[in-house]
């Protein structure tokens, strides 16, 4: 397998630099005392769409040939992905078909029709929602856009730590959260081309396992519990990512609902942001105790992303 | 009565510019479409303390003469005053006595203590508060920093228009919330000063509405009522802040509890930033349909403060 290189996501940096935000980073002198650290915020909450998934999504619309992006793009999502997806076709002004459980809240398939993306609802489970996506591929001939398990994808998310590494070099320890792992996948190879030293940390629910047990057992897992508040981080992680995580991730921290929920409150109350309940979970891996050395180090925390149901996050802070 | 002149408020940005930040201007596409305005919020969210006060409480803390503060200074406050007294008084090195009722939520007087304020705890009604504030400038013979009717204060918060006004030059309209007064005050004459043709609003809850009575009668009212969630704008004005008001704002607009809360969830949702219920209060008279000719216009709304009770705005938000 081979993995994108440093040209290659330095080309997805320069293929997406039109359409999107360079997002801030912020620091908290509060958050540094509690956690005894220099802690470094990467903002993709204020990124376009409202999460990091833009990058990847761009990386994969803009760089399709015109033969190739003919019939439009398609995917399947219930969040983000398929946010990204939809506002990254109308920007190279091609339909975008995205297909949503028709559990999803009502606010997301708003979005995505926002952005001009045509919603295909369909049944909850896995097996209805790759049906579903399989018509329309036939159907449109649109071309598919993966949601994390696609090294264009990848190289998209690396820009992420691309740009931190540039705001703020000499990074001691980077942590990304991982669901399906696109993101820690194009952290972790980004990091390693460009500050090697760099510790690259992947950070878990406790309830959303895969990455950590597939890390330690050395064989892929997929999750068996998806019960959390960090609803980003459901997904399993996948051959391509896995692959990345096994040869360059140093550790994955698993962390439990309580401190999830008392990270994402801490970066509200201190850092005066909105942030998903997935991007809490880094904050929760350095507030944990579970880091080595941390003491002192200078720690770059990705924020994925600000789409918040508020009035189910409402009640996590209630 | 003589108001702050250009050069005094000149000098308040200079006297305070080490202590504070300058804050950033946040727009977002999907508002000005709800809006159909271009929106700029000035996010004093960001600024130290967590809200403007710290301007205002700076201006007079550095322009104390060595004399004047060498017992240090006190004030009463049950939120974001006291921080902001409590932190300037510590950059400057002198000791800060903030009286607090004794209702006070525990998060705020943990604040005003973090930032080295010696917290003094009374009686919530205004009488004791009133003799607590007595009797320790009475013990210590501290310099009093009032919260708002003091024309160190107004030109203080003045600096925060001044600022957007550089940031974002010729608005339309410039819109901030009125509480005690002392931020609408600053901005409307830092906004003559520099920028004559701006029209300059106040935005107030119905429910706490006496610069909007005194403004229609011409004679200084006080609240009759303040069941509001807009906390902050519960302060009656007063001698100075009416003064300025009468002769300088040219509509006070209020707006119903339930338009704040929307207006605040919109805000999180789109600008991804946590803001006090207060200020959405601005946001909420634009949406109102209260502003004449609103349409196409540059419209500049300052976002007070970030230092929300997270479990209360949770029920908010649920």
């Amino acid at each position: 397998m081979t993995f994108p290189t440093l040209a290659e996501i330095q080309a997805a940096a320069q293929r997406i630099q039109p359409y999107i935000y360079q997002t801030p980073v912020l620091t908290s002198q509060s958050l540094n005392e509690l956690a005894q650290a220099n802690l470094y915020f990467k903002c993709e909450n204020f990124q376009k769409t409202g999460s990091f998934k833009m990058r990847g999504a761009s990386n994969v619309i803009f760089g399709l040939s015109s033969e190739e992006m003919k019939h439009g793009v398609a995917t399947q999502s219930s969040g983000n992905h398929g946010q990204a997806v939809a506002l990254a076709a109308k920007l190279r002004n091609i339909p975008a078909y995205i297909v949503m459980p028709n559990n999803s809240a009502q606010v997301k398939i708003d979005a995505v029709k926002a952005y001009g993306g045509k919603v295909i609802l369909c049944e909850s489970t896995i097996e209805a929602r790759e049906a579903a996506v399989d018509k329309i591929l036939a159907e449109t001939q649109a071309h598919y856009v993966p949601p994390y398990n696609d090294f264009r994808v990848i190289a998209g998310q690396a820009t992420v730590a691309f740009e931190l590494h540039n705001q703020i070099p000499n990074l001691d320890i980077i942590i990304a959260p991982v669901g399906g792992g696109g993101l820690i996948s194009g952290t972790a190879l980004i990091t390693k081309y460009i500050t090697p030293k760099t510790l690259i940390i992947g950070a878990e629910p406790v309830e959303a396992n895969d990455a950590f047990r597939s890390l330690q057992s050395g064989i892929m897992q997929s999750n068996i519990t998806t019960n959390t508040i960090a609803d980003g981080l459901r997904a399993s992680i996948r051959e391509k990512t896995f692959a990345v995580i096994k040869e360059h991730v140093h550790e994955i921290i698993t962390v439990e609902e309580k401190e999830i929920a008392d990270a994402m409150k801490l970066v509200w109350g201190r850092l005066k942001i909105v942030i998903e309940p997935s991007c809490a979970v880094p904050l929760a891996a350095v507030l944990s105790g579970k880091l080595q050395n941390q003491q002192g180090k200078k720690i770059g925390l990705i924020l994925t992303g600000g789409n918040v149901d508020l009035d189910k996050v409402g009640k996590i802070l209630a």
